[in-house]
């Protein structure tokens, strides 16, 4: 046993972008905080992508955003390209993505963390988490010195006794060459926690200079100015571009060719890697049809030629990346700076956590991030907001915070990962939410800006802001709603002059609306519907013209909501409920799901078994109120 | 053998201030140069204390400016407080310092070397020094990747073999937590390079938030605009105060009570540690009868609320740290956000190398920096300009540059390493140099550009901004030395009204101006001479005020240069030579001096043995003669 040297509230162990949110929502709700990292000069490191959002994942920095987190606003901030994604297609899946400039984030975040009022942050390398009678008592660093907490969150990320693998390279390191983690494993062991091994990876890194961009498609930010965070102060902001690219045929030959030299076939790389993010030499086993595959070359910061190849992922020797990188059109004299590699770490197994993010049997410890098994910068820091959060309400005596699947993508995120588990590192996609067109990118902040604000992260600011914005969405939907107009021949006219059909009766503007050539700028121009702002403008439009999909999304949610409220006791014993399939007793056992639509979503729990729960649940309820 | 990949001219290992120097040097002369650095993120790297220059370290920055090296532009640029220490005291050892901004030196220096022609930079761990029948042929990496070179610098700092060590904790690593370079010694060794061990250490970083400044004294910029290079384009500089605080009786006995613990004493630091920069503990066991040890408070950068504190250098465990922290005045609530630690590494025994920085059996083989056994960044970039340079002149075919001791404390440290070797790091101060009135902070352009410019590393706008300052002086001294002024009654009024003795006779203003309460400023009130920039005015007055001292060190100079210019044949056997002592004989032969100079600066070598030298160089000499 060590010196004990201090006490907090919460202890957090890791300073990436799990950990970092996690520390601050702790100490913005008043809590002694410790942010223990292993390295200050790498805290919130983007080790991989030099970028934030994405696909589903700029949904999930807009959440953050609105329940008080951190990432958007410091991803504005550190932005160097802004786009909106898949404007082609429904409002569903518009997905906001920045370029950021890596080492600013990381000065910006440590920034941030450093002057967070109730944090301290420290360089500690921990090795011992410490557990008495199954409860959290504190962590030991490989000083000696003890931290005294009865919350420990763990956010280790990619660091639990991780190896950098790539051709016969194989050393103990975590990313970028940086100090692995390699006591507080056995010691979570030793604790009962059950950890499990994944692998990802990261592409090489090439010199701007050796690049012909001439022979590449350029992709350029948005004209106008976007920002994940509403109460970002960023009005102006110079863009660099990023350039589109292919591999070929040889190239994909060249990979074939060496795939034994592969650390991914060689046998050093023992974990299971992300399935939606592969090496280049597993896409090209895997799509053996596909005769290229497109590469994006991104910058790594304003200051830096580092450029990022994205979608070249790989633990192939460092000659043979160079060797495929020059069959690439405008790669063709390519320079490498740092070679691509696959990183091996330990990771929990998230079955193990409840839904509020803390382990069913260790009271006190709480799990966010990569080390849950999942993969992006937004999904770790997601759940490290949500662990913050929930390790303050505990602290408080106070129900965890749980979005439902129909409230955030958040939601989605962590109900999967606590009723599904993983079996290979989880990343986030739109398609894991069935209720889509409701976790939009656009109305994060009507979602959950309320809650945070119950919960106390959203500042006085931004609540403002935001109750600003929502009723003047409300007088405006209130307005359309509640002005008709008449098939006059001058209104008439107007329309079909807008190529829309005429009137044949009275109607509202918002159902005048609903039309997919008319536009809040037509009614205007039209009806001279009132002067808004652009954001309320786009809300309004998108709960006009999408109103009957909403509806009908928000019926099914109901449906679902009655499932999602019948509570499953804590001390269910269901090896007694002898209808149930053996798998589905052993799932619901393991998982312990805390209500009927929780337990539906388990992978072996079948409709009937869920017939069979529902009817003891029924029985259990009446056995309950007789007792009374 | 690995695969070869790619060749260069030159290939220096280690981005640190030496290799920063030496590939700049190399690639701005015209040759394909390689840039091996461990880590990308680490580039020109501040481990220790944040600041560039001070006493004597400040005039190496000038010199290494004048020369064409990097590190006085991009300190300047960094920098967020300078001074000019000294200013008490005469203008030999005024020395300017900065305050720089940490992690904005590497992303400074990061994009000059990225950005720089004929250079290319990568992330690579260099196992193996290749070499072929004494020569250097190449190097290969831990990816089996090998580049191929006729010429390697080694600019390894202290990640040679490096641990880092305090209190019981112990593990391989550079400094940081970066990874520690750990092949590369036994391939040095078999290529037949000799390695010893040093220590260094670095002292705990603390939460600015902690502190009670109101206790300590501060200590501001200077108010007036100063730069090391004189060809910066800084015009305007925010700055930051550093503090300064005491040790006390009570922290004295905290740390030896704790001795036992401390990595100095406890068995775990092998290396020799550096006498002029001691741990705090070594200097409580060294300094007995001392009260108090002066502490200065520095800022890491203008972006973080870590704080370096100078003086505090320990491998005490962390705990005893910050308690010994807590006896400080304004420290009694100290957080602690990184422990200071020891660091153990190998660097090369610079006897071995000759004053070019060659190796002396391994042909190619250069080294520079920590890696010669010497501490500071200051040293360590002035020998990585020199190495830089030696290897292209090598290339060339011309004699190497070496430094004169009455030219450049560049030259006084090489000459001092090759020829004296050193047993602790070495470290640069005013009164290692025996001509310190020449080698002054404010005329390291005038002493060196005309140097820099033959080499070539003077780029044309240094070389005009350097012509007509020498010219703008030149004319002014020539003015001085040729105006005569009279002793008339107006013209004694005004010395009397000066506080200065009238004139009995006729004087020039070269003259009048060494009087002590003369100025150049009162000559253009009373004489009308003419206006100037102030850094010409400075020169002037200086060289006016101590023309005696010059005159008398430049013939104290002139003196030492003919021993200096009694060259010694390279095959000559000190042996043979009957009348040295033993010792002697050794050591001359071990060091293989190239003047009859650099044979009387060997310690062990008596003036009776440099004497029996000089009649043997002069039979030499005769005989050569005898045989043409």
């Amino acid at each position: 046993m060590g010196i004990v040297v201090d006490s907090y509230d919460v202890i957090v162990i890791g300073a990436g972008h799990a950990g970092v949110e996690a520390s601050l929502a702790a100490a913005r709700l008043g809590y002694k905080t410790l942010l223990a990292t292993l390295s200050m000069d790498n805290i919130a490191l983007m080790p991989c992508n030099p970028s934030v959002g994405g696909s589903a994942k700029g949904q999930l920095v807009g959440e953050i955003d609105a329940l008080g987190g951190q990432m958007a606003i410091s991803a504005d901030e550190a932005c160097i390209q802004m786009r909106m994604l898949n404007t082609g297609k429904g409002y569903a899946v518009h997905s906001l993505r920045a370029q950021a400039d890596k080492p600013f984030y990381h000065v910006i975040m440590k920034k941030v963390v450093e002057n967070q009022e109730n944090l301290d942050v420290k360089q500690l390398m921990i090795d011992k988490l410490l557990v008495r009678n199954d409860e959290v008592v504190g962590v030991e660093a490989e000083t000696g010195e003890v931290f005294e907490s009865s919350i420990v969150i763990i956010c280790t990320g990619t660091y639990l006794r991780s190896k950098i693998v790539f051709g016969s390279v194989n050393y103990e390191s975590g990313p970028n060459g940086l100090r692995s983690a390699n006591k507080l494993s056995a010691s979570l062991q030793e604790a009962g926690v059950e950890l499990t091994r994944f692998k990802t990876g990261t592409p090489a890194r090439v010199d701007r200079r050796s690049l012909d961009f001439s022979k590449m498609q350029i992709q350029e930010g948005d004209p106008e100015l976007r920002n994940f965070s509403y109460i970002s102060n960023i009005t102006h902001r110079e863009q660099v571009p990023c350039w589109l690219t292919y591999t070929s045929p040889v190239t994909h030959q060249i990979i074939k060719d060496n795939l034994v030299r592969s650390g991914m076939f060689n046998g050093l790389v023992e974990g299971i890697g992300p399935r939606y993010c592969p090496s280049i030499e597993s896409k090209i086993i895997r799509f053996k049809d596909k005769e290229r595959h497109q590469l994006f070359i991104e910058p790594e910061g304003l200051n830096t030629n580092e450029m990022y190849v994205q979608g070249m992922s790989s633990a192939l020797p460092a000659d043979v990346q160079v060797k495929f990188m020059q069959t690439i059109p405008g790669m063709e004299h390519v320079k490498m700076m740092r070679p691509g590699y696959a990183i091996d770490y330990d990771c929990l197994d998230p079955l193990q956590l409840k839904s509020s993010l803390e382990h069913k049997h260790i009271k006190g410890l709480f799990s966010a991030g990569q080390s849950n098994g999942t993969s992006g910068y937004e999904e770790a820091a997601g759940q490290g907001l949500i662990a913050g959060i929930n390790a303050v309400r505990k602290l408080q005596g106070k129900p965890p915070l749980v979005l439902g699947r129909n409230e955030a993508y958040i939601g989605v995120l962590i109900d999967d990962l606590v009723t599904k588990g993983t079996n290979e590192p989880y990343r986030m996609m739109t398609s894991r939410a069935e209720y889509r067109l409701l976790l939009r990118q656009d109305n994060g902040d009507l979602r959950l800006t309320e809650k945070g604000r119950e919960i106390g992260l959203v500042t006085d600011e931004r609540w403002e802001k935001f109750t600003k914005k929502r009723s003047e969405i409300e007088r405006v939907m209130h307005y359309l709603q509640n002005t008709l107009v008449s098939p006059t021949e001058e209104i008439n006219a107007k329309l079909i002059s807008a190529g829309s059909v005429p009137l044949k009766k009275g109607e509202n503007l918002a159902t005048l609306l609903k039309r997919s050539e008319m536009s809040y700028e037509k009614l205007q121009a039209f009806f001279g519907a009132p002067e808004i702002s652009p954001v309320v403008r786009e809300q309004t439009e998108i709960q006009c013209k999408y109103e009957g999909y909403i509806i009908k999304q928000k019926q099914a949610v109901e449906k679902a909501l009655r499932l999602e409220s019948k509570k499953i006791p804590a001390d269910i014993d269901y090896f007694a409920l002898k209808e149930l399939s053996n798998e589905a007793a052993e799932k619901l056992d393991k998982v312990r799901p805390d209500s009927l639509g929780q337990a539906s979503r388990i992978s072996g729990v079948s409709p009937a078994d869920v017939g069979v729960l529902m009817i003891a649940l029924e029985v259990h309820r009446r056995q309950e109120a007789e007792k009374q």
